[in-house]
């Protein structure tokens, strides 16, 4: 049996680009005894996994060439002689970008049933408890503070955003297009969101931001977490959840002025974290997430690409900002 | 009767400079109705000081000329109708540079009897429980985790390290010169300290750190902070207390690489924090500095200056790195 694979050709060398990744067939591997077959129905593009591609400053540890572009999917068990996930299971795991893939049962979350598969690549999956967990327990933010996220229509940020709202805080978004800016506010009912890209950027988010703001989520660093900075209240706190501004490079800036300066200054928190430092209440925030979609307080925005052939275009065009929301590529129905 | 004053004469343009301050002798204000004449025994140099001749950035507010240079000293009450603080109270407040200060009695703590005053301008007073606050509720260190300081032969950090000893940590100290380290080494049983300036000073921080760092407790910001980062464990904790590699200066350096990325990957915190924010606990702290001052655990480190006329020239000397532990002037006796 065939299967059809995405790999990483040669590591970016600057800006990430299409001809970086191979398409390639070659014969399904059998599982052996205790394994089990997964036919992949979609993954997930992130931001995250470009960090893996740049060296060893990554806890993806250092990135190789051959093998197979990592992601987290979901996917049909096909093969199977595990009792606890039999032919037919709906599963999350690390399918990577490719057709099948042998898992161990260890490596995978056997998913609810009745619940859509692709909702764990959004807000069940690794990007909806980043945001849940990275805001609610890292940034704390209390009801009537102001909220700014970054990478605000990103597959993380546009969830920090609802989840916020949710919660009773005004909530202010960065992003890179007045359409994304145009979206947040309309359909995912932010307060207000601001283009980076625009020239008036600063003096626009102090526009935005009347009062200040109390948490910063920081899916970017660079200029935004500085500017961000500056508008910070006394006893504010930054979620540090990822750099994006800083991914597709081969040279990090500096970090911005004011640190730490400032934090002294105002008494202000930075806060990096891994989603994996919550993973004994992951069930309890699903159990929040699936109640807040059902109710229609949290929209779910995914931005789907069809076929394993169009996913490195769909990550190089997602690191240029192309994305609203989760990017997921179909691979099969 | 005749009061001694110094005066800030211009704002300091690059480097402070001894000239930058002005000795003059006027008229000791009378005090009204309420208030209490304060005479002034000894004040503390500090290097945060000179952050509030900066420029707004400090909580201290915008800086100004012409007015007596801000800092705490300890005194004796020489006129008083309040009975809370009668004649011969000693107290502590902001007396500035000066032999009289006139004080609203909300202004001043009324210290301990049988405690000697200038201990108020060290470990009980507010680099101590800086160091005291800072290090145990902000950084939080555990028994037999490292905990590294820098400044460390300054009047905050040579606390922090004693106090990390007392609770069962290894400390390992940076500071400015050979003399310092063997000072920290041998009389403050430091486990081991570094000098920034030595050209290894990267390579000596790796090999005096071979568990790596789970608390930092910052000073200077600039590059030592930029070392620490790449020497924090997984779950580090930075406390931003100082920027004193910044404050001489009027072109603060940006951050250091790996903010935000660092944090990130390694799940660290970074806080700032005003020691006020610990102002209910101060009693608490007192009392435990005091027993380990008694029982010989902690030992006072003080660099005295004698008489008001060499206050500038302290603490020009004091930025450049000159003292070891809290730089003290005496004023009268």
């Amino acid at each position: 049996m065939e299967n059809k694979q995405v790999l990483i050709d040669s590591l970016p060398e600057g800006k990430l680009k299409e001809s970086d990744y191979k398409v390639v067939k070659s014969e399904v591997t059998k599982p052996k005894q205790g394994e089990v077959l997964v036919k992949t129905i979609s993954f997930a593009i992130t931001a995250g996994t470009r960090a893996g591609l740049q060296g060893s400053a990554s806890y993806a540890g250092a990135p190789t060439t051959g093998i197979v572009m990592n992601s987290t999917g979901v996917g049909e068990v096909v093969e199977s002689s595990d009792k606890n996930c039999p032919i037919g299971s709906k599963v999350l795991t690390q399918t990577g970008w490719q057709e099948y893939s042998v898992q161990s049962p260890n490596d995978l979350t056997v998913l609810r049933e009745g619940v859509d598969p692709s909702l764990y690549l959004g807000p069940l999956g690794i990007n909806g408890l980043t945001a849940y967990f990275g805001l609610l327990k890292v940034g704390q933010p209390k009801a009537g503070e102001t909220v700014m996220v970054s990478a605000a229509a990103g597959s993380v940020g546009h969830m920090v955003g609802q989840i916020a709202k949710i919660k009773g805080c005004k909530v202010v978004g960065v992003c890179g297009s007045d359409e994304k800016c145009n979206k947040l506010i309309n359909e995912l009912n932010f307060d207000a969101a601001v283009n980076y890209k625009d020239a008036n950027f600063r003096q626009n988010l102090k526009d935005a931001t009347p009062d200040g703001v109390d948490v910063y989520f920081d899916n970017t660093g660079g200029m935004i977490l500085g500017s961000a900075l500056f508008r910070l209240n006394t006893g504010g706190r930054i979620t540090c959840c990822g750099v994006v501004s800083q991914y597709d490079t081969n040279t990090p800036e500096p970090g911005p002025k004011g640190i730490p300066g400032l934090l002294v200054n105002k008494s202000i928190r930075m806060q990096g974290f891994l989603v994996f430092d919550f993973a004994d209440k992951y069930n309890e925030a699903t159990d929040e997430i699936i109640e807040w979609i059902q109710s229609g307080q949290f929209k779910v925005l995914t931005d789907e690409v069809d076929g394993l052939d169009e996913a490195p275009k769909g990550f190089v065009d997602l690191l240029a900002g192309g994305n609203i929301g989760t990017r997921i590529v179909n691979v099969s129905t």
